[in-house]
């Protein structure tokens, strides 16, 4: 089918009456083609890493269907046998279909044929799903989002053996099955499938799949263009709104790349079947930026788990299985490959084996991390996520501030939070999503209440907190009408940083923050700084949670433990999952440290308290009846009462532990004092280290770099222009000659 | 030097003063041999894994001697700056001498020499280190052990580079460095030195090995025999003593890899000096056995933490590489490669480069893990540490019944403990040491008072708690007095089973625990059963803890949480460190069972109530002032009060959480019902599945094959002979006939 995109409301469903078996030459058609199934079978040995992907597929799906699978009755919710038993017959359907075309083995091609059928003797007699909730019901699955995803795997085996079939099998598979199921999930379910949403996109994706293998021009139009097919829902506008001009996905990388499967399986099919599309050149390459996007949005393989994210997902899924071997097929960047270097598999088509190839021929560079700003918006203009990295490699440290919108229900309260990596570990945390996906005990394997009790809720981020109430009251429908602004981005040889500000999380209370890695101080690694300053007409309590990992070894103040009664920290708003462990007062002027070991590395995190400040560490638990929650730790700064107060914060990666060879290194932090002074319109951080040697940071947050600011220091006077600047090795050679 | 024995008393000292510069034709003479070096240099080629370790060393060789090392006044403990400092130093003596005999380079040479001398010049200035504590005080070090050590490294790279040096510059090494030291660790320090315990084998190693490099046959006499020369202390006497007939060292596999240097180090440089004496044949070759040992007493590369133990510890320790390079040479095992390949270096020897050479050359094949008992005592009759595994490969199931004596003063008390692991985690945990190691805020590198008061309790490891006291009232000296007694050890395809009493742990309670792997059960995995008898002439709180890794997902019976207020579970003897998170309460005859979630594989734990049980679900942490205990969890069952009770557990790992690929298999346990009964003298144990079969493990306690045993049950008899029999399919086969 070639696809006229003039005539998309013209076209009748005609065609179907005029598909005739000679057609088949030009199947499959979806996201392995004649001539891949053709280039693989030729040149298969040059890949051994394909090669044995497809035999383990092979020999997978000889076990699978050494007895008849199992098509029960559909019951249960996610996790529960029908459930799971379902979503594998669908990836059996898909997989016997593919390796059928790959080997020839007509043994596949039957077995995925008389799981079809079996399916299309089932199909029509299904109602809504008895789990069902909400309003989006599924038939064979709780909800119809899992069955978009079955379609378009079990699309893909059927255009792959469907030239093997008898009329009649093709027949009762076509109208049993495949065209109820695209009816029910887009006439039949509007609300999902005109949303423009990861529900929606999965939805249009099915259908304008099955449209391409059943060659139904008014599925395919429906898919591209909405219902109506006027454009104002469907794929292309999904891809216009859905998307930042950097390739950013609003729900945050977790979703990104769950939503980018329907975006790439079907524009793959749009591609080999509407070339004339071009639909990867849309919007600059929107799709490609995208997944480009998620590998920037990771850390040693793993997602930044920014709004609801399951932890253990990174690039070793499915999804961006397809994604790099897609992206690698149309752009041939081979530092690609080293992504694919931290797959587990291959992808079973024309990009899969490439990709593969192109590996096993040694062809890897590795790929190119660096500091990038996201704009988030579909015109880019609501914030964005900043991204400061330092060094090469993805296991490296890595600075992410979230400017970001809401990124709709499944989004946080966490406006301008913070998350840091370094040494391959996640060292300050973000919780995450509150669930056990799939995992039937624990709440049907959906989101836990903790999600929203907890895992939302702004005091589980590392963010500002007002009067223990969380950002925009914890109300999304207000979260959504606003956004942080980002002030400043830049990233040098010596100085990453990024600034932004935040207006309306509160009614009466504004924030910025500005966080930069320095690399150039006297110390083992780059250091994170981070200036946070909020301000308000009235007077408010101010706290700054920072959740960490590691196992606390020293502070700089004696603690207060609670050593036989915990109490929660709160009442409310999070607060109440946190038990008090130690507390301790830190007065103005003062610096409190706290160092601790993550793995085999020391971390000291040093806080100027500019008003008295309380110190609170607490772990997370309370109000916990059913062991919802993981175990974690937060440090809680409070100041207890300021119209106005800056946080200022200098984190320092140092020394080694190491268990094995029985040595400790560094174990104290080289930074022995911050100071920090507010002059006129600037900010000025200054940090000294053990060796005696000073560093100064000055912003002015004004990024007009015309402008010229001016501090004065012991009654030295620094001056730049622009947002910041960095006073380092100068500025300690200086100090020395006036030693 | 050719050694003889048999003159051992009547030896002058007389030997140095006919040292002449023409004796070093057997240079060096330690753990490299003149004929090492001859074939290392000839052969290197067919190693590139042994050339990549040489030429690592050469390089951080180079960059730590680009500037003259300090060597700074002894004023800090462990893990201080000058403690690491003299142990990095003692070690790049080592590396530079071996390097400059490997390679040639003289400048190595020069290095090494040049930091001797430093030595020698700072060395008889020193009294005892201001850090010291007890009877033990060093001079560099804080307390002689680490002197001890550092002279085993030092004393080699001294024999390597002696030829080199010019006369008076041997002088001044050998009379104000080596003879000084090795005479403080020999005659100035007796406690040490003749203790037969591990500071005494680093003492008589670093002086037996100093009396070979400077032919001095008094410290090596010394060394060997004791300060009288008697034999009843010293080396040999060490290792009489201080292993089993299995190779078990007394203290646990932490100790044993630590305390195997020494022995190690000592041994080959006897093997090399004094062949004659066979020291690796002594005792039917248990320094080989012992260290096969310490590769059996792991799981993935790290030892069973058992009494004090420091967890990252395992087989990638230096110790285990000059181990398992000693053993490989001395007896050409292939399947030693394997563990050689989870090891990250090779030691620079003869042996080390055989080693690595055999590698290389594709030699490997897997070490046989199997089910072992390792006799505790010098003549192993003092309990013993009973292994069982499933599965050939180290990550697979294993389960240690821990029936050992004390084992001195770093033994925990807990007398027939139990640990599981499985699919590479472990599951069913023990704390280890409350110690972190080298880190000096930390109490200075050494345990943390929460070692006596929380690790070495019994309530910290997964065995019966009698009125929550510990074993032994927790005193050492009563402690030393008794051990377990091993009832029965087997293991066949099917059963792996193992049974131990302790009688003497309190003053009138016993028991004894029965352990077992069932293979054959309609389960995904083998299960554990685990049948721990308690009985007295009184009435007693019998408690029995078990503490796990993993994330609970269910429990059978509704719990009663407390979310809002944390106490301790206990006052005392362990029990005040555990934070009461929930209870419940389970009837007699119940079964109560929890789920839990460890990486990607869930367990279940399922305990049959003998009497009224209640279950307490625990966390570490109360009266922790200074966070220096781990968050960990345990289950806590307690029956109030009666005079005996059994603890009838039964372990099902199971199914399946992948995140990536989004898929949960089994998250529920397959076995719906445990039964216990009591018939005569028998215990008989029952299990039903989810599919109906049931299998039944039947305990006489009787080891004797001949007697015959029967129970009833539901009308029908059971029979057999011995200790125990496991009535699998055929018993499920009987039943489905009576139905």
């Amino acid at each position: 089918m070639r696809f006229k995109v003039s005539q998309t409301l013209f076209f009748a469903a005609a065609t179907l009456v005029l598909w005739t078996p000679g057609y088949s030459a030009e199947r499959p058609g979806l996201l392995l083609s004649p001539a891949d199934v053709e280039f693989i079978r030729q040149f298969r040995h040059e890949s051994p890493a394909f090669s044995r992907v497809l035999e383990e597929t092979a020999t997978e799906l000889d076990l699978y269907f050494e007895t008849a699978p199992d098509v029960p009755e559909p019951v249960d919710a996610g996790g529960g046998y029908s459930h799971e038993t379902h979503k594998r017959n669908g990836i059996a359907i898909h997989d016997a279909g593919i390796v059928y075309q790959l080997t020839g083995d007509e043994t596949d091609a039957r077995n995925a044929a008389r799981l079809l059928l079996s399916y299309a003797e089932m199909y029509p007699g299904l109602g809504n799903h008895p789990q069902s909730r909400g309003s989006n019901p599924g038939r064979l699955f709780w909800q119809n989002l899992n069955e978009s995803v079955w379609l378009t795997y079990a699309i893909q085996g059927f255009d792959a053996i469907q030239d093997t079939l008898s009329t009649a099998e093709r027949d009762r598979v076509v109208s049993n099955l495949l065209r109820p199921m695209a009816d029910f999930l887009s006439e039949g379910s509007p609300g999902t499938f005109d949303r423009i949403h990861n529900h929606g996109t999965w939805a249009v994706a099915a259908v304008g799949m099955t449209g391409y293998a059943l060659d139904d021009e008014d599925y395919v139009r429906k898919a591209l263009y909405g219902l109506t097919g006027e454009g104002d829902s469907g794929f292309i506008r999904q891809i216009d709104l859905l998307f930042s001009p950097d390739g950013y996905y609003s729900e945050g990388p977790y979703y990104q790349r769950y939503a980018m499967m329907p975006f790439l399986l079907f524009a793959r099919s749009i591609e080999a079947n509407d070339p004339e599309l071009k639909i990867f050149e849309h919007r600059e390459g929107i799709l490609l930026k995208a997944i480009y996007a998620c590998v920037d949005l990771s850390y040693a393989g793993l997602f930044f788990p920014l709004n609801d994210a399951i932890k253990d997902k990174g690039l070793d899924t499915v999804e961006l299985r397809y994604g790099i071997a897609m992206a690698y097929a149309l752009t041939g960047d081979s530092t690609l490959l080293s992504i694919a270097g931290l797959q587990s598999s291959y992808v079973l088509n024309g990009d899969g084996f490439r990709l593969a190839r192109a590996r096993d021929q040694g062809e890897t560079s590795p790929f190119d991390y660096r500091s990038r700003m996201f704009r988030d918006g579909p015109e880019g203009r609501q914030g964005a996520l900043a991204v400061l990295r330092s060094g090469d490699f993805s296991n490296e440290q890595a600075l992410v501030l979230k400017a970001t919108s809401q990124g709709m229900g499944h989004g946080h309260f966490d406006k301008l939070g913070l998350l840091f990596y370094d040494n391959g570990n996640e060292i300050l945390t973000d919780y995450g999503a509150a669930r056990f996906l799939n995992v039937e005990q624990k709440n049907g394997g959906r989101y836990l209440p903790e999600n929203e009790t907890w895992a939302k809720q702004t005091v589980a981020h590392n963010t500002l907190v007002v009067d223990e109430t969380s950002h925009f009251s914890g109300r999304l429908s207000i979260a959504e009408q606003s956004h942080p602004e980002i002030l400043f981005f830049d990233s040098t040889d010596e100085v990453q940083i990024a600034s932004a500000s935040m207006e309306d999380a509160y009614e009466d209370t504004s924030f910025n923050r500005t966080v930069a890695l320095l690399d150039d101080l006297a110390t083992d690694n780059p250091v994170m700084i981070d200036v946070l300053h909020a301000s308000s007409s009235s007077e408010h309590q101010y706290d700054l949670p920072v959740h960490f990992n590691g196992h606390i070894v020293d502070t700089s103040h004696s603690l207060e433990p609670r050593i036989s009664n915990l109490r929660p920290l709160g009442e409310a708003n999070g607060y109440q999952h946190l038990w008090l462990r130690a507390s301790t007062e830190v007065p103005a002027g003062e610096n409190f440290s706290v160092t601790w070991l993550t793995e085999n590395r020391f971390y000291t995190y040093t806080v100027a308290a500019q008003h008295d400040m309380e110190v609170f560490i607490t772990e997370l638990g309370a109000n916990d009846p059913l062991f919802n929650l993981r175990r974690e730790q937060a440090l809680v700064f409070r100041v207890d009462s300021a119209s106005s107060n800056w946080f200022v914060s200098v984190f320092e990666p140092h020394g080694e532990y190491n268990g094995s060879e029985e040595y400790t290194l560094n174990s104290a932090g080289l930074i022995e004092d911050v100071r920090f002074l507010r002059e006129g319109a600037s900010d000025v951080l200054g940090i000294r280290t053990g060796d005696g040697s000073q560093s100064i940071l000055a912003l002015s947050l004004d990024s007009d770099e015309t402008t010229s600011h001016t501090v004065s220091l012991e009654g030295r006077p620094y001056s730049w222009n622009g947002f910041y600047a960095f006073f380092g090795e100068e500025f300690a050679e200086e100090r020395e000659l006036r030693d």
